[in-house]
């Protein structure tokens, strides 16, 4: 059973390497969720356990590939951003982007007893589908990144006002649907705080701004070096030592992943950790 | 925070279909397997509750992909078969890969407890990669599923002979190495049954020839239909109609989804089963 | 002046080769044709030295690459299709779209003037565009193929009319589009044989058919060898010895290119010329 | 004859766009250039008349996609830039490549005579193929064209001082290649001025530092603007109106291109020239 004569049935396998020194965002998103929020009675309009099962299997992701820079997280979805100099599985597509999926997978169905103690799964099993897009500069993976964020808001907004005029409300689906028809930001606002007595800027956090996951170092004053605009402008590419590279691999290894809330759309997060545009680790902060 | 001036980021989303009419395999990897299996305490050379997981995990996915007309396994890996004619998800190369990972791996973990009862999971958890890969014709596609049960043949052959050597023979691995080194298969056998009275073709059918999952349906006389060779001229693409369509997913419904550790080289296989290669569904057995 | 530390600038080429064992399409297409045929006063509705040109073009390109198996023309696009089991320059698409309509450029440009002596070039010059298809199955190649010469008889039928009542009726653009609109090709023939005397049958082969370009070698049989319909179904990939690849050559280079105008859609064409599919060299004729 | 029951095979058209805001460099190579050589009796070490020829037809290229920000020609290569801003048929790489090697095959053949006035053409025909690589930014894209005026230098003194000792001191081919192995380029210019009296340094700069096509505008004081290093990080992408648009067109038309053969690897030529990066047409100097 000589195995050779099959093996050329290799020559079928295509190269998918991704552009060198391009941003790789590898996005996740759940399949099918309405009917799994539904299955499970996800709470409406924010289930706040969904959501840190989500978190708690993205932290889970980071850990595992400390290639990725940052995450972002609203909803049933996640976006992973790779550096753009790693060279992580020679940066073929398949490989990253089935790692992530395959590792965040894993991580929520195996946490999901966690968060939902009182809640077993059942079949079809929660899963969630991936794909890989680059983005050339920093200012383009913001623009993405704020996309998602601003996104996260225009919804939180618009599903936080409906579910009220639902639930406090006593309104049916549709009723809500046309309260909120053609209503500006401002409306909403409005309609939240004169009908039901809520100051949407009072709401959670995470409710507004979705969830960021990063290694946490010593924030930096933003005067004291170059902020996130020019840094793509730094020769490229960067050779270090041997040496240099294995400090920085221990100085991350030792860094906190830390889940926040911040908005992601202005300078100062990213003018106060620089760490995360330039890979290079920050000053692990003094324990108290 | 108007959205719009940030939805130019979509641009970047490039396309990723695969080419129509060939068969796609997606073939999904376990990752980094040997820590694993030192670390769970898999037996060698097989562990038979890890292979029934595997199965199970891949029952799964076909269940829940009614396109995939074939898998085939063999230690941590697995190859799903979409026919050649499916539109599923567009043919879109990562949304085909990720939701076959996805829901792989979602299902190993969550069966993990069942057949590792008293071996919990820990951090890291078991992950898995994958790839599509196109094949045209039908040769192409059943030489690639030869190549990977010719492969499970010779590995298996070489492992239980290494370990016999070790755990029977009471050798350490280097000498069991030198003792193996140029053999051929007879020499093997030869080894396995003077040494440890072992008959090689008596070891378990899952061991030598991994396991093959398919819908199943009444066999089928080779002599009454076209075999195998033949299906690839038939004329493309076939319309059918929609009523038809209908019927055929029903009766694939019905069909019960086998796992079995048949020879899928030779042809008798695939001739008694047309169904795989055609995507029209067979008779459902009639119960006894 | 070291060279090397620009060198890494390489790793930004991305592979690009085509799947193994499909049907390589390589279509070409003239840019701006449509002014180009206003600036050289082509002749309404087929200019047959504009036609006669194309086809000295696609003849040297089907010359200079032997791996071109057919070609086929109608206006200003060639089709060139390589046998599936081509290697040539590892099927790079780039290379190989490049190459042909670098080389189809090269000869139409050379040799203008030979059938446009009295019409000199001018700035800016006839260029081309193309790109690579591929087609897994014989019938999709057919299918393609048969797409194109039915495109080549609709359009020239209606050219044929249109043209016809305006150089004959003295009618206006707009009267001959008014009395075509919503003509099936029976009505098409009726006006102009009622009205001008054309039989459409009689026009020539060239206009009707568009031109294929193939090696020629004796005609054969159909019932002698299996028919079209079944080569995709034989063994693949097909090993022969050296000596059988370099006389398959030789006789290859000794055959005549022949520029013809039959129908391809039906089998006939395909029966007769079973080289054409098999790439195997048929019989050369003998000179008479 | 209905045409539609072929129109699936579109089906088999697969997109090709290249990644957003990344320049687009198509380069085009001479395919056997080596016998083109020897067959039309090039001069060697280099030919003035087919670098001539060669720039002739790059110019055309130039002149017919005012995309092309610059262009880089040394021996038988051209590498064309495309601002990576472009949206040149929609960035698919097949149409971009095949344009461009179509555009500069067909000015190449066509202006043959006016370069080699006694040699007439003769088949096969020059033919040239190409491919596109993406540099994401201008360090990037910077260090590409340095890698080929750097290898433009280094191949041209080595075969400088081979072909002075082959044509001036009378030595075999083999002979030449013995005496240069393990030279470096200051032992080159050594054996080129006491041997032959040849200052390397006085060679044209054609030769040494190949050529560069650009439109031409008033240089620019290298203080009054931002420098190329810091264009990257310019906000992207930047909208402006249509008036503006239509009016950098009217100047981009007005201005002149120009070859030229100056050192593309030092700063001061892109700092004097910042159009070529920025796409930004300059002023068109006042004739004198």
């Amino acid at each position: 059973m000589a195995n050779s004569r099959f093996e050329y049935v290799r020559n079928f396998e295509q190269p998918d390497p991704l552009l060198p020194n391009t941003w790789i965002v590898v996005r996740v998103d759940g399949r099918a969720f309405t009917k799994m929020c539904a299955k499970y009675k996800f709470e409406k309009p924010n289930d706040r356990r969904a959501l840190d099962l989500m978190n708690t299997a993205a932290k889970a992701v980071i850990a595992d590939l400390p290639e990725i820079t940052l995450a972002y997280g609203v909803s049933d979805e996640y976006s992973f951003v790779f550096h753009k100099s790693t060279n992580l599985f020679e940066r073929r597509s398949s490989k990253l982007v089935s790692t992530v999926v395959s590792t965040f997978t894993s991580n929520y169905v195996y946490s999901w007893f966690s968060h939902f103690p009182d809640t077993p799964l059942s079949f079809p099993l929660p899963t969630f589908d991936g794909r890989a897009v680059l983005y050339p500069t920093i200012q383009n993976l913001r623009d993405y990144l704020s996309w998602r964020q601003a996104d996260c808001h225009i919804n939180n907004l618009y599903n936080t006002a409906f579910w009220s005029l639902i639930q406090l409300g006593g309104m049916e689906n549709k009723e809500a649907e046309q309260a909120l028809a053609g209503t500006l930001a401002a409306d909403k606002n409005e309609i939240l705080f004169s009908k039901f007595g809520i100051n949407y800027n009072r709401e959670p956090e995470i409710f507004k701004k979705g969830s960021v996951i990063f290694r946490d170092y010593e924030l930096v004053e933003p005067a004291s070096h170059n902020t996130a605009e020019t840094v793509d402008a730094q020769a490229e590419p960067v050779q270090q030592s041997k040496k240099q590279t294995e400090n920085d691999k221990k100085r991350r290894s030792k860094a906190a992943i830390v889940v926040d809330h911040l908005d992601i759309i202005k300078d100062e997060f990213w003018d106060r950790r620089p760490w995360i545009l330039s890979n290079k680790p920050g000053k692990i902060p003094k324990e108290v």
